[in-house]
């Protein structure tokens, strides 16, 4: 039984999802949405899918599940109407800028009984996977002190960045998730600290592109987050974690494992420079799993709990800058 | 216009190239040929192409293209077959063991003006083309010394090598083309030297299991080739150019891009283990290659005149370890 | 002329100073005073100079310049002691737990215009000093943020913690004074964090063991600080700086260059394990800065302004983890 | 009880020995013969020991043993005469460009049961002995095939190579004797291929800059050696050692351990570029050895037969070389 997908968003993230359906056994991209028709029916000629509008997807009796690849301001709304037409649902990050909001909808999300998977796209790298598979086998001991290192090649869009909610809620809501992964234990509390370095327009815009956050656990276990918005390096992402017993890190993908030496040095190729190089495989890994879960009836491993959670600890690092000052998750949570 | 392949011979590497055709553009398997009928039954099932007999698809109106992935002792006749019937030919290394053999079998490959590439895929490996592309961009300056070390995890059966003509025809054979690829100049002078560590029973086959040699073309360019046909730490893979401007290298490909540091010291993971994950990518690009080679009309990057020349290296090495003697290639080429 | 030096305090510092001042071309161990006769005997056995006490030392003439090894308490006084006395100083950081202390004891040094060097060995080190050297080339462009791991391979003895005024003050501070080097311009707020992970007692005695620190410059410069009183392998030293146009940082040092390859992957030696084997060149090299800077009456590199300092921002972490929040350098520094 | 020294030859290696043995505990450098006035009165300024004559020095009462840094050709004359005389001797590599004049030398030091050590240098580097270490402790198994790197950054002056008799009793005598250090079993044959590509004058001078050498013993293990007289990088020095269990291999040693990432990818400094500077230790443990040697009464771990031996590769390399083909150590030994 093949299942039968749709794609609400033909934009970039979309795409990236309909290629991974289309390279996944046992799923088929059945319809795609896109306000912009020219969009959608480049999906379509790619891949063959019907064009559909939202509520034609919701009440479709051929659809099984649903991807929500739009802006961050319908995902919300989006996800408690599938919830309610009975489809699976995969949500790109984050559900909502508002934790309230969140919690409102994954109410809905657990009325309906509905399966939902959030994007947390790094969760399926394979050397993170290999990286929690050490922890796992207890080659570090107990975890005491993690530090992830994530900084972009460039700064998005302005008019991007000022739709986000900021850095913490866009950038580092990655690896708050992480954060959340390899510590095996809830962030009790937040403290960050901003600058603006790459561009002034950030600043104007009430942002930050330089960002530092140290978590805490109730044990003590204890995170360090570091993000630029630029490199001139490639795209640097890094987990490294201190445990009683060991240390374990993974290590940044290059364009290739080829050295040359001479008189200045040995010079090995700068990093995979996008995200959609970096977590290619990631991504299919991604979308095998959500198809994986529907079909064995299990819990996708990244819950609606993952995003408001990741989603908490961002506006717990939002406090903690504007107020100076370490933040409790729970004076997010409510 | 979709270009139809056939595959003679559903072995392991029948079935990498079936699955490499897939994943191509233009590209569809419509025929399988094996002599055992389970065999091409499970391409079949696999990628719903028809079962057919050698001779069906030589005279099919409906092949455009045949990979011959047979056992070594029928490619030439294979490749003459197919050659007369108009279709272009992807043929495994080695097209035989008999140097004559093979300079009868190109004759008739030139008087048909066939397209003929022999399946070295180290060549559309992305580092080692990468490391290519650093020698044509100047970073070495002139290539002066070259070492490939290439050793298997384990060695193949029994049965298997006593078919193959020994371990530089069936082994060395690969780093034999690298050499000729990454040196730009043909080799000259050949001296090799050839041991049994890893298994008696293969020196009963008289054959080796590691071996060195040593390469020299006409200006002077050198080039040392080890091989073992064991490692306790996966597939080793690597090449090393030495230019007058400056060293150049591609390293090898580990499970994964992750270390573990603990009392006993720093540890990363073994080498990927087998040919199938090493080369995963660079066998889907060699079959991208032949399809549009076919396409484009041009000439594949691989033909007949590399698989003598790599096969005539191979000779010269079985002479000299024999003889204890720098053997011309010129005296094996005739 | 060959500089005359006496050392106070013959402990295990006291001896590393002994040994770098006797390989130290133009200096000369004259004398050494330790309150215990063995101490202080073993080291005249082993150099050959006299045994003094510290007002013999103060007095005589044929002394240049003194290093201070003695525990911390003793230092402010015996630094006002031989500024008065007119020699020029060496003191072990810290100055004082205290920063009216230090303000007060750095004004006698100026009023005396005595010479002060402080005892930041890492400054030292060739690595980091080719990592500022990076920096100073413009390889990085502006310094924009600044990672610091400093892990050590074992807690110090309970009895002497309890003497430290706890961890930032100990052994952060080093990180402190880096920090302050590489970041080149003064820090503005700090944030710490810090948990008892390793030892129990430590946290029985009000201290910690595991930590981490933000800093932050008026012109947005960041730096985070990770500190372990553990690792299992070895002495864990690093830099990374992230600026403008570029990424630069300094890496470990194992125990030796050498690796091994098996079913369990490749495995280097752990890290050098003690502070006088990693950096055992710096402490040569700081005493040879010190007699040069004597010799050329040039002011050292590592001044009293640079132990208040560092001592400050170990002050400004305290009050940040007692209260919870973001501490201007400037409340501390009065 | 101090050990008191002489050093025939003031030259560059000669003075890197009067620096050792200043640091060498137990010894003492007593006397100095060059030939030219100058060069010894240097060493006498920075060490202040006497000047004398050959004569003097094997004559004297108070000299315990002799470093022999003369030219090559003067060599054996000087070890039989201090053979003869009763002192310990440390001789620089080679004895003699003769394998028959060798033997002869060898004779009378036997004869008089004389101490004598041979400069090979690498044997006393830390990270070849850590990998010989790792040997012996089983790390690899069964040892089966060796790579040795071997290229310096420049060839020496052409008059100085005109006295060496050619690159295999030169420079490759070193990696002959590291060989035979590391496969633990004597080498039978010997295959070797050179070329001059880095300066044509080499080749006029009837010898070699690029050369590679394939060795093998009775039970089959195998070396190779790769030899370049120039390099852009540094001082190229590794040795691979693969065996029945795994593989171990030394690495280099870069000018610092930092690195600088851009555009243009990651960059690590060059090698050490010259031999003091990479062997600046092995110097001294050399020298340290040797004292000791005499001190204990202990044989020298690289004996006269360890000169003998190595010299007999290079002669049979030379042969292999000119004549094209294998050839048996034991032709050479006679």
């Amino acid at each position: 039984m093949t299942l039968r997908l749709a794609i609400l968003g033909a934009g970039r993230i979309g795409q990236v999802h309909a290629r991974a359906i289309a390279e996944t056994q046992g799923a088929e991209l059945a319809a795609i949405f896109d306000p912009m028709p020219e969009a959608a029916k480049a999906v379509q000629d790619k891949y063959g899918c019907d064009i559909r509008s939202v509520e034609a997807i919701a009440e479709a009796s051929d659809i099984d599940a649903v991807l929500i690849c739009t802006p961050t301001d319908l995902h919300a709304d989006q996800i408690e109407l599938f919830a309610r037409a009975g489809k699976a649902i995969f949500c790109e990050k984050p559900i909502d800028l508002s934790v309230p909001r969140v919690q409102a909808c994954l109410k809905v999300v657990e009325e309906e009984n509905a399966v939902l998977m959030i994007g947390f796209n790094r969760r399926f790298d394979s050397d993170f996977r290999a990286l929690r598979a050490a922890i796992d086998a207890g080659q570090v001991g107990s975890v005491e002190m993690l530090t992830i290192t994530s900084r972009d090649p460039n700064p998005p869009p302005l008019d991007y960045i000022e739709r986000t909610g900021g850095i913490f809620r866009d950038m580092t809501i990655h690896d708050f998730d992480v954060a959340r992964w390899m510590l095996g234990e809830e962030v009790e509390t937040v403290m960050a600290q901003g600058a603006v370095m790459v561009d002034e327009a950030i600043g104007k815009a009430s942002d930050f592109d330089s960002v530092n956050v140290l978590l805490k656990t109730a044990s003590g276990r204890q995170a360090v987050i570091t993000n630029s918005r630029r490199t001139t390096y490639g795209y640097d992402q890094r987990i490294e974690v201190h445990g009683s017993e060991g240390m374990a890190f993974a290590e940044n993908s290059h364009e290739a494992r080829v050295q040359v030496a001479n008189a200045k040095g040995y010079t090995r190729p700068p990093l995979l420079n996008f995200f959609m190089d970096r977590y290619t495989e990631a991504y299919a890994r991604e979308i095998a799993t959500f198809v994986e879960a529907i079909t064995t009836g299990t819990t996708p491993p990244t819950t609606g709990q993952d995003g408001l959670l990741a989603l908490a600890l961002a506006e717990a690092a939002n406090i903690s800058v504007a107020e100076g000052r370490a933040v409790k998750v729970a004076e997010v949570l409510g």
